[in-house]
């Protein structure tokens, strides 16, 4: 097959945050793809809200933008008390580890501000605005180095089923499963990707399906329950996800859904790939087991839209994540390489380097 | 545990279709909970529009539906044509058949009243009316004899969840799955019903929550993608289903999402479980590869309340149905009797008493 020419392939039409040199951006993606608004956030407590309320969601845009959200704290504890600071800044460094539990790219980027702060001498706030700009755009050097790995492991000819949004919008720019479903699509190899609406959230109806829109590539939406018979067809060949957290034996969190995904897919030998960056695995926590899973309102399946649907007295059962066991992956993909058949060694060895 | 002594025992608080001995009346399940609002159909015309439409749906609802479309429709051409009566009647079946391809109850009943209306001498609508209203009550016995012998399988202390809306909503009255599973909740061997929202159209969040509501039955909603993480926890040991037709080897078509949870409960050691009346066995089907399965319009997938949620330019793959092999399916439970591992020589034994 060829791809069509109006391809931009740099896909780098959309950044869920812009940090402006005074305040952070974020794209609010409650409201796509009807309305395209942004929040400027000029102090934490706004990023704060804006991680915990998901105006930013997915894993690796959710510690960019904490990263960010500490340059705002520590501006702000600099000016009131520039002696102590780095003591008051903790509560920020807490409070912002609060706003999602599940996604560890979120502690990561903050254990890494933090030791920026530490080691700051005088004005600190010219190394941690670079130290989060790094952050930002080493997430979107690793996405465009996984696209190209997770590539390579697709034939041609390929139907790829992906789950939520993992593109520009849940990353620093470019995503982890969409980064491949990108790269492979330009180099020629995914006729059609096919994307789960997700619920309750909507992220492939209203995110993935957008960024593939203004991409260029076919994508077709499908209810969450239709994916094993998706399978069935023979209509796909890889499924292709991200990650929340990665755990030392590589069991995967991801977005409720994806677990069934990996069940179908081991049932019709359709093969399943992760991709998400080093700072996405948690060798703190031993399997996936040991991995919180955030529980959101029951208000997000009683209502669609705004409007309640399901009867008063009913209840929800809304876990927002699930765990995928290693045995169920066939292959993780991380900018320092490829997992293939993830066990606790492999990941050792993968975090070693 | 006890069951709450409010609990209407009969579980008769809703029918989806009343013979006013003139018309129809059909409870419009679109706009279910929210409003309850009825549509009267005093000829055939309205009846094919609400089958087609969705006002009742449901494969054992559609069969008696269709069963009183045809009073309608022959008490209008036996009007315009005393002689000629019946080969006109043939346009009308042959429209009420084509309403919705996949239950096999509607042709089903369709045959029973065509043979009643070859049969009848003189003035044939008495002789018709009574066919309906057998249909219609021999549908409402069958499924409390089924709920008993479903029942049966099942032990103290268990979480079933279900799919879709097989209650009195979807059937003349009581349910097929729902039918077990209230027979059961009285019983005290249910503890909690897991329902899934059911995709696109919410059949579950909707339809299945008001029931277990008004009977008292504790039911929590989830994600349709949210099922083998549920299964994982250990909070189910049975998946009940319905279903729009049975092939003759046990291959059960039912709505999409149906084989996700067959895979997953095989994959978890639950156990699977399909309730449908014998109407809704189709012995000329080989196969599940033989039964149509219908396409929905896209936008069903592409918006949401009526609202677009998904980009211009997105599709989307909306198959209505799916079809789980029997060599997935623990029970097939039937008026007739319960079928364990359904093949080919047990479905023509039960189809033979």
């Amino acid at each position: 097959m060829t791809v069509p020419n109006s391809v931009d392939r740099d896909f780098d039409n959309v950044r869920a945050m812009v940090w402006t040199g005074d305040t952070l951006r974020l794209l609010d993606q409650r409201r796509l793809p009807a309305v395209t608004a942004f929040i400027d956030c000029a102090e934490v407590g706004a990023v704060i809200d804006a991680i915990r309320d998901m105006v930013v969601r997915g894993a690796p845009a959710i510690g960019v933008t904490a990263a960010y959200g500490v340059v705002l704290a520590a501006r702000a504890r600099y000016r009131a008390d520039p002696v102590g600071w780095r003591e008051a800044l903790e509560a920020d460094l807490r409070a912002l580890a609060a706003a999602r539990p599940t996604a560890i790219n979120l502690s990561w980027a903050l254990d890494r501000m933090r030791a920026v702060a530490t080691q700051a001498t005088g004005e600190p706030l010219v190394a941690l605005e670079t130290a989060a700009r790094q952050i930002h755009e080493e997430d979107v050097a690793a996405n465009r180095h996984m696209g190209r790995l997770g590539a390579t492991l697709i034939d041609s000819g390929t139907g790829v089923l992906t789950h939520c949004n993992t593109g520009s919008l849940a990353t620093g720019g470019f995503g982890t499963a969409l980064g491949v479903i990108r790269s492979a699509y330009a180099a020629g190899r995914i006729d059609h990707v096919f994307a789960d609406e997700t619920r309750p959230w909507l992220q492939g109806a209203r995110l993935t399906a957008w960024e593939l829109v203004q991409d260029g590539i076919p994508v077709s939406l499908l209810a969450d329950g239709a994916g094993a018979w998706l399978m069935r067809q023979g209509k796909v060949h890889w499924v292709v996800v991200g990650s929340d957290r990665i755990a030392a034996n590589g069991d995967v969190a991801n977005k409720i859904g994806t677990y069934h995904l990996a069940v179908a897919a081991r049932h019709h030998g359709v093969r399943f790939m992760v991709v998400a960056p080093t700072s996405t695995v948690d060798m703190a926590v031993e399997s996936g087991r040991g991995i919180p899973i955030e529980t959101r309102a029951a208000s997000e399946l009683l209502e669609v839209g705004g409007r309640r649907v399901a009867a008063q007295g009913a209840g929800a059962w809304n876990p927002v994540f699930d765990v995928t066991p290693a045995a169920l992956v066939d292959a993780i993909v991380t900018e320092r390489g490829v997992v293939t058949q993830p066990d606790r060694a492999k990941m050792e060895a993968l975090m070693a380097d």
